[in-house]
């Protein structure tokens, strides 16, 4: 066992529920993963989750960022929103606004933003709502992003001097331009266990993946998106966590 | 003219719009206050509206308040709601860092909060949801609260180290024991505005007001709160503040 | 085994999810009541829901009312609200009506109105928003309530013209005058499997329960309330209807 | 003046409200129109405002349609969003019902289905939303749409046995095609009240109207929509009836 391999991340998302509803097992996703990314009011969260899940975080020791979204609890934020950027802006700043005073309240702070869902995927190529993204995150006073490789967010972030933390999916195939292949396309969830901690070892010690036509791909990534919304979901992270830290891969916070 | 008095702070309600929707002429008004409570999303209020008032606000150097609700916007809040503590807590928590959030980004900061309407007068004798609203002060770290006088709120406060504003009305009749005389009771509100402006400049120079009946009553109050949300009541908000400069009252924002 | 008995109704609360959120085991429960009072947009419900458990409870031959509740999903309806007769009126229309057309494109019909969580409470003695739930019934052509025995809104319906739906629970204890003992009272809520399944068989065959001191209560009901929120709640249901089947109870919908 | 010209239906959107906020002069607008577009909870409308349109239409004898749109409130319909066809369909089946049984509450009736905003420009490209729409008007029964000239919710309406009512526009400039010059082309939208009057006057007496290079387009549309949200746009559509009328155009609502 070597510990020689830069340090990875485990991000999931977390405090996903509305008032008596309740979505995912954050008390075990907590004993997996190094950063939360948690509910702000976009597609799910209000103040009594952004409670729970900061408390419960913080007394973890992980890592917070916000998880923004379109104003869509109705669609869970899973579909695009033709918003304009002044509005997206605005919106962006009082959803990590709400969780930087409830992060405050439980001693925490927000380290980043993550965006959600639809927003993710239009940031990818979206181009005046990747700007205004990166506006609110520069009149929040320059809080880093979460994105994927290739998205048109990253190199805005970047010329705007913002922060970029690159995530990858262990259960996500990718292209050979290193996009996940589209849900649509078959085989591009990966669900065999084996697979899928094989997957992540290879993101975390080589920096990369192979595609399903055998291609090497570059993944830069500092962080591994795991998910935790149903119990298949949850024994899977767990493994995932379980097989880095046998390989001696480090698992630490990205921000 | 003397400028003896102890300085006044004049408030009002502004930013109570919600998407396509406006309230009021928060422009005039800014021209008339000290103090700008902003809509937060409880009873109104949204991203835009909160950029739209803070950056208006600023330009103006007028100072503000996170104008905190029950989350009602179908009622604008002016329906008493049975929340639990912890709930209103945490509602509190979430609504002023939305604010405080878009406030930094104008360059403001969000100096104190008033509660409003059903809760506003619930908070004047509920004492479970006064200790919630007050935790949720001391967890924003400690930002004073505006009231009423002899609003159990108040004690709650000073008891637990939150600064108050107390804060009088110029259109309203007291009743002897200095709470307002309740709107279904005739006189209640004063609309000729000799009688309000007279009223304002009792209020500001010798700290009380005379109830209908004639009998003297203390206001010791640092702040005077006007309306603005028909063209009537801004023509009366402008008098008063005439009124008042004419006569010498220094006007400052209380926090 | 004999069928003398009068029919009895069971019913359960069912839609109860919102967006990607879901409550309770619709299908099971669907397999043991008689009626199914659906989610309309108050505490629960979007027209998601309604599709799903108009269309599930029609496949089963069980009959519909819909849900009423303060327009409270972030509180799942369950505080008081202190709503002008005249918004409930309104909002009571418009939640039936929605539920209504979806009756309708699956072939249904609303056959009546439950009011859920802190409305039903409140109709047990607030005269005011009790007439305006009946004036709701009558503007929606007189369809029929269901309601606790004793309730304020019982008479008013009657006086009124709407037929009323009188419905007991198995699993609550019963005061003397006929209510139902504050949940704040230890042994207010059954959990015995043997005592529920056997106070829902006293209701079904002796019209009527003996309180915790011993005494006979008349509950001259014709439903019976049956939970399935929790994995527990939908096993005891299973159990009710099964020893009311065993005993020659004949089940059938109200309305 | 002669009355040979078949009749015409001028149509304006009224109950635009929401809570304590309005938008636009129904009562100006309901003197001039013969056919109301009631807002019923999509971009803008609650219970209270449904009650007050059907209210104020019935007694005026103002046919009522349903003006459904996407559910997004903050944005007043405005912003394309990517639902699926099963949500929009359910989601117009709702909004429909809850205005039904609002009309009937009020002695009126819904007699058709206009859609607002982006959900309107949606459907004239769009053939998933367009088909879902029109699911909708199957599954309620068969109500009649609203809809421009060239759309393909007309097709597809018709296809389906949906009856279609087909609008112009007295203040936008049209295309060759038949469809509207967008706005973002200089002189799309007219505002001198004389060639708008005129504009009307063509499309009443003459089914069609000149475009802006002065070519002639067949506009068979049974209706004109009216606008009423500026004082301005009030008197303009005053003006656009008296000139019909003195005309000889006989006004009668198409549905």
């Amino acid at each position: 066992m070597t510990t020689a391999h830069r340090p990875l991340d485990l991000n999931a998302d977390l405090g996903e529920g509305v008032g008596a509803w309740s979505m995912g097992d954050d008390a075990a996703m907590l004993e997996v993963v190094t950063t939360a990314n948690v509910a702000c009011g976009g597609h799910a969260g209000d103040a009594g989750t952004m409670r729970a899940a900061t408390r419960a975080a913080a007394a973890r020791g992980v890592a917070l960022t916000a998880h923004v979204a379109y104003p869509d609890l109705q669609g869970f934020g899973r579909r695009f929103l033709d918003i304009t950027p002044a509005d997206l802006t605005d919106l962006v700043i009082v959803q990590v606004g709400a969780l930087q005073a409830m992060a405050r309240a439980e001693g925490a702070q927000v380290r980043g933003v993550k965006p959600h869902g639809a927003l993710y995927n239009a940031l990818a190529h979206h181009e005046v709502q990747a700007a205004a993204v990166v506006r609110a995150l520069q009149e929040l006073g320059g809080l880093p992003l979460v994105a994927a490789p290739g998205a048109v967010v990253v190199d805005a972030a970047r010329t705007a001097g913002i922060a970029v933390v690159l995530e990858g999916f262990a259960d996500r195939a990718y292209l050979p331009d290193g996009t996940l292949t589209p849900r649509s396309v078959p085989g591009a969830v990966l669900t065999d266990p084996a697979a899928v901690t094989a997957q992540a070892l290879s993101i975390a010690t080589a920096r990369g993946v192979r595609t399903a036509g055998g291609e090497w791909v570059e993944l830069p990534v500092r962080s591994l998106c795991l998910h935790g919304d149903t119990p298949g979901a949850v024994a899977l992270a767990r493994a995932v966590r379980a097989r880095l830290e046998d390989s001696g891969v480090h698992l630490e916070a990205a921000l």
